[in-house]
């Protein structure tokens, strides 16, 4: 193992976007593998083994899990809408939206893969062979997200408006030091809670995407797995719906977080902010440090 | 968005009142958001894509989020009951109580709004257009409390002040540093399940709003939107319990709490108090600054 | 407020036991509150307002709630069987656990108490007026314990010893400092947590009482309040399992802790140990306040 | 106590595997007794006294309190595939491997053994009387996992597979200094999240064991008490599955995390990482004592 680690230390990528776009990969295949096999499970088994908040429950088990797998090689983004929104507000340049969002879309492409061999079985079982998206045996709403019946277009856009904007608005004060941030080692599981609160809430209407790969990578991935076409021409074209309105929606939570808190909390104290704990005690150290040095030559 | 940040700082208000009732708008928004939302996810999708529990745990959801978002701004009470009990303890000038609470309202008023417009459709497929406040098909519950049938006024009045008293009881240990409070940053999600376990045990009798703005602010949005002046009559003017009683119970709490615990609490440590330990860190810093100094000049 | 306090404050017991009674009054009763109204919402709402499920959960925000209440006058027991444990351990003195346990049982008792009164009306509708320990409208399962069917009086006798001796094995390594112990400040909910998988998991043969006062408080305030003493013969004389059974699992958990982990615990290095980070700081200053005052002088 | 304490004491195995074996042990039957005694109590209520999600809820608490438990002694591995992976990690000498998965599989069986006690009454009414591993009446499943309906070899291998390569994946990040790591002391609750997530997500296969302890040390207890080899040779000798499967699985989750995550990690800053706070207040307290009685000698 320690050979094969420094064979590929030394030709490991000296690109960082590569690296980022290596997490974001991995961190939402991880998202959606907890995710979709969780829906698979559930539908499966016809609700024996699961119900609606364990699919719920496991997606925000799944965020928590990604964000801790690759905070600290890609930012763990997961989601083109939050990359989209980093780029607006000048944390991630524009530039790495595009690599950003497809490697999200991979991710998610790679975990719909799994999902179906592992759950291949199960699936064949329920839909009794025939993979469609639509009628009572469909299985496409295992990987993608389906609308409610009857909404018209406008409520359905509405819905993944305010899903997402709503995502924004309550994950963008966990990490903002001017505010009452969470400790960052503990930003997982409160954004795995926020998302868990947005799946109970706001997943009715259009099944709660709010994160185009989310929704883009399962449906291309059923695509080549044999659902066919249908997967994107059902509902209506649904499927450019929680591919747009997260990009819109993400934006409007930010700015609502801007406008609304960020710009009216109060200046930090540059003291305390300028100077964090452990500098102050290296500090301290390299005089004392000094200090005996010079009073030995001066004794 | 960065030359927009500075014209909007420097137009900015001054009036700290007027940023703190901004900060409690946008909380008790994003509360009622998830609360209201998923009441209209489980009850226009009739149980299929969510349960009581999740309604319960929703709510919770909400809590933490308003509260990590405008704790640094206006100190996250999201409640008129608990702003009452804050000027009680003196922690909120009295003057602040009514805009603190007509924010609150406001903010309640909005997200209903945004509820209804997200769940429109459901929400005239589930009523068959009528929207009204009792009999099978009523949907103002999504976004006010109704009570149990049956109840006497007097259960009702006692259920909202035992709730709201058990509200208070159980969070103001929480950041009293006389106590073991919990770390500031871990906060909302320790309220939340205080909330969560409220509304567990104690949302039968009435809904458990234990929170005028709760209340109030959807009734007066359903009111301007179509229910009619039946949600203010219904129930036999049920209205008012929700209004009142929490602010008989949340002072009731309070003495609890004060009575029973924190006048008996030891006096907590003057050393380890007075100091805490990132000024005595700076202390030292400054000392052995000055006596570098000092030394050098005499040297 | 203000000046009732500092009365309050004179005339304050000098007596430290009858302020930590008092704490574990309190404290019981916050988490039978929670527990009995979750227990009363459950079975008088036909499991339309909860499950079984949440009733665990309540009962585990109870714990969560009662210890950061009275965690920092009596140490939140809240439990004859963990008091015992401490007797045994050497944390509590024996004279103590008397006046303990009775404040716990007082808790409880006035918990049921006001759990009646918040859901008289639903108790009333739901037996019929007529107030039971068994058949099919029975609500004294509400407040106290009862085992399931046809089990063995050593089964339920072993039920309690194992399920109190799995609590106090679970909770004595989250506060000992040779072992792992969690953050003094988030040891409620991780106890909270232990609780409910006690719950999930060891309540179907006897209810999980696993603590004698959140058994026998509720019975006796059934007993004055019109259940009759049928709440003590019923089950064949059950009422004494709850509270003997954890009196004896309890100090056999510390027992397998003890001599399974805790004495094989590496020794901790006495460094890092007699001296904690802010002592140590402390000193540093000390020191060097004496130093400049000492170079003043001789300068 | 203290008297049998220094004899224990004195007498106390000095060899440091014997203790470490002691402590995986006693956690894993911590696990298993959560894990079992839940799905003893649901499955003998016929779901009255919990659901599938409360299973996979006690089996993470069975987690976290087991990893609480023996962290200190035995690093908490609990599952043979665990201990596996950190030998190929280097952070377990290979010759503890059989010691490790050994005890884990004794703990396993003893853990049965009190849970089958503890439901004897339970299952006997539930099975009729006779215990089988196959039919509407079987009891099998409550200890060890069973596989669903007509799944192929290769689906429940790979099934089991990914769950545990899973599990490496999103818990190797969670104690990575290099990474984002959760605080030591909070490490046991994100553990047992992702259990449970892994536990609603892919359980329905195979009944989510990514342990051979956990499905081994059950099996072999049902051996000896009455359930016979069927419970070996069920479902097409489906038991060696959850033994070898997990073997491949979990170095698999090793290799993708370090290839795609941990090897691309900026290298952590060696001054922070060096000398960690209380190491740098310790020297500059040594120092400070150092000079003063250098300056009290030469004065």
């Amino acid at each position: 193992m320690a050979t094969l680690r420094k064979k590929m230390v030394m030709m490991k990528m000296r690109n960082r976007l590569a690296r980022q776009c290596l997490g974001e990969i991995l961190g939402t295949f991880v998202l959606l593998l907890f995710g979709c096999a969780a829906a698979a499970q559930v539908k499966t088994s016809r609700q024996a083994k699961g119900q609606y908040l364990s699919v719920n429950m496991s997606f925000a088990v799944g965020v928590m899990s990604a964000m801790y797998l690759c905070l600290g090689v890609s930012g763990a983004h997961l989601n083109p809408a939050v990359s989209l929104s980093f780029c607006v507000l000048g944390h991630l340049p524009w530039r790495k939206l595009l690599p950003y969002s497809l490697s999200q879309v991979l991710g998610a492409y790679l975990a719909s893969a799994v999902v179906y061999v592992m759950y291949y079985d199960a699936i064949m079982e329920y839909s009794g062979g025939v993979l469609t998206s639509v009628g009572p045996n469909e299985t496409a709403s295992i990987f993608a997200t389906h609308p409610a019946e009857g909404l018209s277009l406008q409520t359905k856009f509405f819905d993944q408006v305010v899903g997402t904007a709503a995502l924004l608005l309550c994950i963008l004060p966990l990490n903002d030091k001017r505010n009452k941030p969470v400790p960052a080692a503990l930003l997982p599981p409160i954004v795995a809670t926020v998302i868990l609160g947005i799946a109970m809430s706001m997943s009715y209407n259009c099944g709660g995407a709010i994160n185009p790969a989310r929704d883009l990578g399962p449906r291309l991935f059923m695509l080549t797995a044999g659902w066919g076409t249908e997967v994107f021409t059902c509902f209506d074209y649904f499927f450019w719906v929680p591919l747009v309105a997260p990009m819109v929606g993400a934006p409007l939570g930010c700015l609502l977080y801007f406008v609304f808190i960020n710009w009216h909390l109060p200046d930090p104290d540059p003291d305390s902010d300028v100077k964090c704990q452990p500098e102050i005690l290296a500090a301290v150290n390299m005089k004392i440090e000094f200090y005996l040095a010079f009073t030995y030559i001066h004794s």
